[in-house]
């Protein structure tokens, strides 16, 4: 590890950024933590940090969504169209890249833990993974050949209409598709459908069966895109209530019905694992996009 | 297109196969039909016919499924689990790279018609696209930066469990899923529901509904992998009923309410497209998977 370059990783979350100095887990310098605010105020604070940085051969930077991935656009490495009062429209890897003159990687906040995990994780040593987060909002990052799978935008696989189960017709609360898999299944659906903290709700609470079974469909759905070799599920719900990750296992198990006749998936309890870095899989991924900004693949 | 190297192009279809002498879709040399019996019979007649053919650079295969595209798989370049009696388990790449000692480009049918329509068709100068076929089944090929989504395998994405309308509870045709989109769309899911072909089924046959419903979900789905910049749609289905697909776009702009706010998704009638190479695409997607197992990338 002490022949790797040294990069300057930065996660910007909705309520804190993270920046760390770090070749990999195992070395990271500098770890520092700072509230997001407004969006001049939270940039000038990251970069009060990396100014003081010294050696950094490359950024990586993982920000909250959505964001213009697509290198086409005029707006590459902006936060687009986000309700977060403020934010929207914000440069970033511009700005950074600009700032300190050397190669900068950028993507979601999803493929950086997606990345994070791929490389020293639940997935480490596997170039095509999917991570699937389900917490406040439920996102996708799929990694194909060891790089973010993606074109126009990023994914967001979370956001699709799911087969219900029979005779649950609630609505979701999803503002734009109702019971799609994050009106269905995040943190803020449980609540609003319960009244009660996901993590509060009993094991045996029957809202249970239509939120493992809305992201047992998108793990389905997941599966046959063909790309992953092992779906790495975390966020809040998942961390929060453990025993749903063995009932998502058998549930999509049924759903693919054997249909995919091959022994990564059919090994469902080593094709669906949970997260591993935790808080850091951010952080880690913003290393691996700088990696990837360094070597250009 | 006179400098551009000479490739064998096969497609391997379930009926036919069709072998191309070619450099691109306006220098077609030599195009040779081969009907699907037994492998080693059809194989042989393949190689009769490319064995005739002087200067080929690399070979591009493209065949109907499931088939293995996994490098580090022992049965790369394989149809591995096929229903089709006698199939399951035959070599194709393998046995033709070795037969002519050039480089062999090898995937699914689907990728190579998407392949296809990229260089040459109805997404022609899109690097990032997606190609969905709604016929006999109904398949997705994601290309991204210009090559093959993938990783384990290719998509499956036809056999996602779709949301349903609204009342409407057919259990569907798949012998898997039941009600995936495949088991709802395609073009015996139409007949086994109808009793009808789908060719000759009245454009107001309320039955219609549920199928524009699902195709129009899998082109949500599709959408929100983030890759594609277009989504070109063919197969029998939606060639034999042309007012299909105006309804499609509706449904999928109605599904999709604005969550993603690109302007190439927003203007769905240049977002989604009819395929333009017709019985072509596949072999010609054949000639870029041998041009791309060539060049390396």
């Amino acid at each position: 590890m002490s022949d790797a370059p040294l990069i300057a990783g930065v996660e910007l979350g909705g309520t804190k950024c993270v920046a760390i100095l770090a070749q990999g887990p195992d070395s990271i310098q500098e770890r520092v933590e700072i509230p997001t605010v407004s969006p001049e105020e939270t940039l000038r604070a990251i970069e009060g940090v990396i100014d003081g940085w010294r050696g950094v051969a490359a950024l990586g930077i993982a920000s909250f969504g959505p964001v213009s991935i697509d290198r086409h656009a005029a707006d590459y490495g902006f936060i687009t169209s986000t309700p977060k009062p403020g934010w929207a429209g914000t440069d970033l890897a511009k700005r950074l890249a600009a700032r300190y003159g050397v190669p900068a990687g950028f993507h979601s906040d999803v493929i950086g833990a997606a990345l994070g995990e791929a490389r020293w994780g639940a997935a480490a040593g596997l170039a095509d993974l999917a991570y699937v987060t389900v917490g406040t909002g439920v996102g996708v990052g799929l990694i194909g050949r060891g790089r973010a799978v993606d074109g126009l935008t990023h994914s967001e696989l979370g956001h699709i209409r799911p087969q219900r189960l029979p005779g649950d017709d609630w609505l979701g609360s999803c503002p734009f598709h109702g019971a799609c898999v994050e009106g269905l299944a995040s943190g803020p659906a449980i609540a609003a459908r319960t009244g009660i903290k996901g993590a509060d709700l009993a094991s045996d609470h029957p809202a249970w069966d239509g939120v493992v079974h809305a992201i047992a469909q998108l793990l389905h759905a997941v599966t046959l895109t063909g790309v992953p070799r092992r779906i790495v599920v975390g966020g809040g719900v998942i961390v929060g209530s453990q025993f749903l990750l063995p009932r998502i296992r058998q549930a999509l198990r049924r759903s693919l019905n054997g249909y995919v006749a091959l022994s990564e998936i059919e090994d469902v309890d080593t094709f669906v694992v949970p997260a591993m870095l935790g808080h850091n899989a951010g952080p880690l991924g913003a290393i691996v996009l700088g990696q990837q900004a360094l070597t250009g693949h």
